[in-house]
């Protein structure tokens, strides 16, 4: 079989992938008279009288909604909320398997940033996180900003920031192998998308100050007049601060980093030829890179990323949340904050030993079983020293807890 | 151990009762490209082009949305929608151990029936059904009306409709064995909440014409000039022809059936004596019935059901809710009309022979196996009759899927 039809039958075998399930058998009246009437009203008295109970007494505390609208649905584009439920089931199915986490799709029937923002704030006593997932931009940054502030759940829009911290986890390697350093690079961001966005937000996080995005009109600089949104504003505020115009292969002359989250062939060998010594190239178009590996190194570049399963160093999101919601929801955080984020950096990327990183080994596999534990033990960390935990738990625990759920690499019972 | 503290640590125990899992492994690079990137994008194209195929290659066709406002809650009210929230999940497990439907709470932050009914409507792509659950009157009336007209999958307000089902299943049981014809019997129907009002439409679409409803207030009829409302407006024009006033002891006299959905003492051995010869008493006031079944009893009533487990004749809406919704889901139907559910009446009464029917016995116990099969077959089957249904699947099979995905009744493996 084709991995299409091979896809296609697994889906309609199962009839989908998700199913909810009971976590206390009920097979008798014995069994029913405490999951639901008249046992049942106790834990609603005491959430009634005790609200933050919610967290002891009922699912809330262990389930992320995964929320879509269809409009930007892995490379297929606005495909609409139906056609995207396999993907937001295939999300929380890898929430589970990756770090035990509950979670449930919702894909929404509208593409109205009020409607969605009110419609998800309704939706907050349920969950105890919001995972906003293939929503097109510009929309995807109001629609988390306004949740962000009106919700007492982290949100967490996963192609902008899983992205995002994966890359630099990536990147952050790759600098210590080839000896240079954050506050001294160059990056050349090519893609104004919600995953470029949020990767040069990172990056400025991080300390990195050289940093100038292209757009398919070229550098974005203060004062374009063209192809210009309120976002690209405000990327233009902090980064190119010489205001440097001119198309990609302009500005990319002397780059130590290439970030590309735009189109398959958007990066040439002769561009990256005239790149720093020791080119570092993460070019995770999707499913055809910016510039194939082979390629890229020919002309120069030392390291070099894609999103890519078949090629080294795969930039997968499967590495960042599952771990990152796993440690915010056992200290119930309110919010995922950024010194939580470059936490789950440091964890992603400190994972892999100085004697074991080289030019194919900057990131860790997708299913590295140690990942999930200690991105989950270092963002509780930072939830709690940065006052966003409601609860305080040992790290490590944490970090036992979520390798215990996990079911990645382990053998079937 | 108390009930109280037994409900409370199991609660505990397992944060909740409710968890998602993986119908199929992700364990490693394999199981990833089918479930996700890239195989997920076959199942996603065919949904585009073929919107029906949603319900081959996704989870929406076992998947029902229990919703909640959280204001009208077991017997405790309006405690909020976190409160609620066990409850929900409560209802979630019993869809899952009766019928093997799929379902996960929603619980509404806020009261408001026209963000409910929005927010509802939006949520449309995952479910293939929609339960109401615990929505205070009126409320409950207009949100179910507005959602049937406006969604394409099922709506049910389980507190009106469920307990309507069970109740008239009874009933049709209990005259029977007393040997009185619907068409002619006189029922008086005490409170005029959300299940009050759906019983006696239920009795209406039954045949039964002569018929009282009383609130607090007494009888309801039209032109009554206090205390009405929308509702009793409507009841007031279909029922009590006579425009019989008074309060409920001198309605009940010459009455064959009393329906109680008031509270605990409404109905008082006096009055049972007034009744008719053979008098059918459901008195479901929780967790205290209107009148004891043994004074009833005493009193002169023949057949005497209660909401309560501790007592014979148990209307307990899990005899209809997950049947209703098993046949509804496998015949993607895109409503519950009346058909379906006097369908269920027919199921459930008729589970009970001649030979076992007795004054104990008018109504099959709770865990009686037999019930969600036979109610999922005749609800599909009437779907399909009534042109609701958008598939045709054989009524035996659903009966055999229904008794294969049940896990009540079996033993752990």
């Amino acid at each position: 079989m084709s991995l299409r039809e091979e896809a296609l039958h697994m889906h309609r075998l199962n009839q989908g992938k998700l199913e909810t399930i009971s976590k206390v058998p009920v097979r008798n009246a014995v069994d029913l008279s405490l999951a639901y009437s008249p046992g049942v009203a106790e834990p609603c008295k005491e959430i009634y009288d005790k609200p933050e109970t919610v967290y002891d007494y009922t699912m809330k505390g262990n389930t992320v909604a995964v929320i879509s609208d269809g409009t930007a649905v892995l490379g297929l584009g606005n495909i609409g909320p139906e056609a995207a439920l396999p993907v937001m089931e295939g999300k929380a199915v890898l929430f589970k398997s990756f770090a035990g986490v509950d979670s449930f799709p919702i894909c929404l029937k509208t593409t109205d940033v009020d409607k969605i923002v009110e419609t998800v704030k309704l939706l907050e006593p349920t969950f105890g996180g919001v995972n906003l997932e293939d929503i097109a931009a510009p929309n995807c940054f109001e629609i988390e900003e306004r949740l962000k502030k009106e919700m007492n759940i982290p949100v967490f829009h996963d192609d902008q920031h899983g992205t995002a911290i994966v890359t630099v986890a990536g990147l952050v390697n790759a600098l210590r192998l080839v000896n240079k350093s954050i506050s001294e690079i160059k990056v050349v961001a090519n893609g104004a998308g919600a995953a470029g966005i949020a990767i040069i937000k990172l990056l400025y996080s991080y300390g990195v100050r050289d940093i100038i995005m292209c757009d398919t009109k070229g550098a974005i600089y203060e004062g374009r007049s063209t192809g210009m949104n309120d976002i690209k504003e405000q990327v233009a505020k902090v980064t190119n601060r010489n205001k440097v115009s001119g198309p990609l292969e302009a500005v990319i002359q002397n780059a130590d980093v290439f970030i590309g989250v735009s189109a398959a062939g958007a990066l040439t060998k002769e561009m990256v030829s005239t790149m720093n010594r020791d080119a570092i190239i993460f070019a995770m178009a999707n499913p055809d890179p910016e510039i194939m590996p082979e390629d890229a190194k020919a002309a120069g570049a030392r390291v070099v990323g894609t999103g890519r399963s078949d090629f080294p160093n795969q930039v997968n999101n499967v590495l960042a949340f599952p771990g990152i919601f796993r440690g915010a929801l056992d200290v119930r955080a309110t919010h995922i904050n950024e010194k939580m984020k470059v936490a789950a950096v440091k964890a992603i990327a400190g994972l892999i030993q100085e004697h074991e990183l080289n030019e194919d080994y900057v990131i860790p596999a997708p299913f590295d079983e140690r990942v999930a534990p200690a991105v989950a033990a270092a963002v509780a960390k930072a939830a709690m020293e940065t006052g966003v935990a409601r609860i305080h738990v040992d790290p490590e625990e944490i970090k036992e807890k979520t390798r215990k759920l996990a079911i990645i690499g382990k053998s079937e019972e």
